[in-house]
């Protein structure tokens, strides 16, 4: 079974730039972390686009879409910006291809020592691997179906629309 | 619903004792590693022992067996030290608990900053969350039943004993 | 022989607030740090100003100054932003106290795993116990005297103004 | 002024083999460090050897005597591990080379998160940039003559064997 990594940016890959002293993007760390975490699921890695997802406009996320659609495999895990991943998880849902697809991101970059980044990809690696089809979304530790979940923009945490 | 985790030591949680220059236990991580990974499932934390699983005995399956049993929680992880970790799983894969049991552990030690503890934490729980009853084990991105699994120690990788 | 170290915010103690997206402060990492590198040089720590160096008033590097001034300890390390720097070290020198002030900063925050802000300690805590009076700054493990260095904003580096 | 870096091993340049569970010698971090902490001293890196520290005999010793008699260069940083640094301080001392010679090491390895490497080169490099010729001890923020100092190895750190 193997697992395509659609990468768009967002916090999770995000880098310091010390010459103007503000957060940007040069290039993903997913091989690395997938190295080091010693994974030994087969993989195919999508440079998709590397982006704040706040900077997300449709043609992005189509741009993601298109990717699911084509990827030969029907389990892909989705890296992507928390601000606006809801929006991109909307657009997938309703889709509705035949194929598993997690979606996470980070609020701490990657490169920040107290980062979530690492233990949420564990958290869609092993999602994808398990859920049906349809579009999800894993942040927190938990897993949530696309169409029931927002991100609390005042606690920084993902929670369940419904009585989940 | 709420998860338990069972902490046995292991290489996940070594520390490096500076005067003697080796690898000891001292206190678990996990309070520390869920906190800054902003986990927000409900969890439930039982120090059970702090053991290199090489020095294991039958008593210290045993023990972790009996916390399984006696957990309120039918959701329940372990952390666990690789070199036994599949000796306990068959002390409790044969105990046949109407429980989901998800074991995990780490190669490097969290306190590296190469280690695969978090990425292996983040796999336990999602797992732990989505599989039926039964016991598994999850290492290096995969997730594995407790009787077809085995530890590759030339590569150090976990692998299907089957032809999973 | 005890050194004060005079805390002013910068690069150094930037941390990043993951619900605006944004590297702001918090608190010190001075005291955190001091502890795992083992320090055991008799310290005290002022927390002058937490600042980005850009926002930095001719009022606030007074207040630097006045720091100076009144400090019992006559060696002295100034943690600082790396943009105005050298402003700051022109007040202090020009004032001529009988102290060694050594000013450090960094180009990336602590909290990053690739930052420079402990090697720049290890150098400023070493250069103001071996120093004569007079103002210093400390930056890519060379010590310039506080009138004849200047950042290299295009290479983010700290050069000498003379053929040093 | 380019400075020599004779590199020995010790705990600082130790590494953790997953396979064994132990910590070995791989290769040195020293260019990795040097990269990241944004160093513009010029330096001429030496892999002399990669040894713990116990395991050195007379000869590992004369072979970094050696070393810092045919260098180049007037300034020395050697890094070496903590438990014989004194010895060998002591076998370089006696040569009274006209080189300014500092040797540093570190208690914990330095690919731990909670390292005092990093520091300590920070402390070295300077001084071996401010110090007279002679040998010298760079540890725990402070500088020490090679020939009044001692590791207190209840403590874990180094201290001055006089009324420094």
């Amino acid at each position: 079974m193997k697992i395509r990594i659609i990468i768009t940016g967002g916090t999770f890959d995000k880098i310091y730039d010390e010459i103007h002293g503000s957060l940007t993007f040069k290039d993903t760390h997913l091989p690395e972390i997938l190295k080091f975490v010693r994974c030994t699921v087969p993989l195919e890695l999508e440079l998709n686009q590397l982006i704040d997802s706040l900077d997300m406009q449709t043609a992005n996320r189509l741009q993601v879409l298109e990717s699911c659609r084509r990827a030969l495999e029907d389990r892909i895990v989705i890296t992507h910006g928390t601000d606006t991943m809801i929006e991109t998880a909307a657009v997938l849902g309703e889709a509705a291809l035949p194929k598993t697809v997690v979606m996470t991101g980070a609020m701490v970059p990657y490169i920040f020592n107290n980062s979530d980044a690492v233990f949420n990809l564990g958290c869609a690696m092993t999602a994808v691997q398990l859920l049906p089809a349809g579009v999800w979304v894993t942040m927190n530790g938990r897993v949530f179906p696309w169409n029931s979940v927002r991100k609390n923009r005042e606690l920084g945490v993902f929670e369940a629309t419904a009585g989940t």
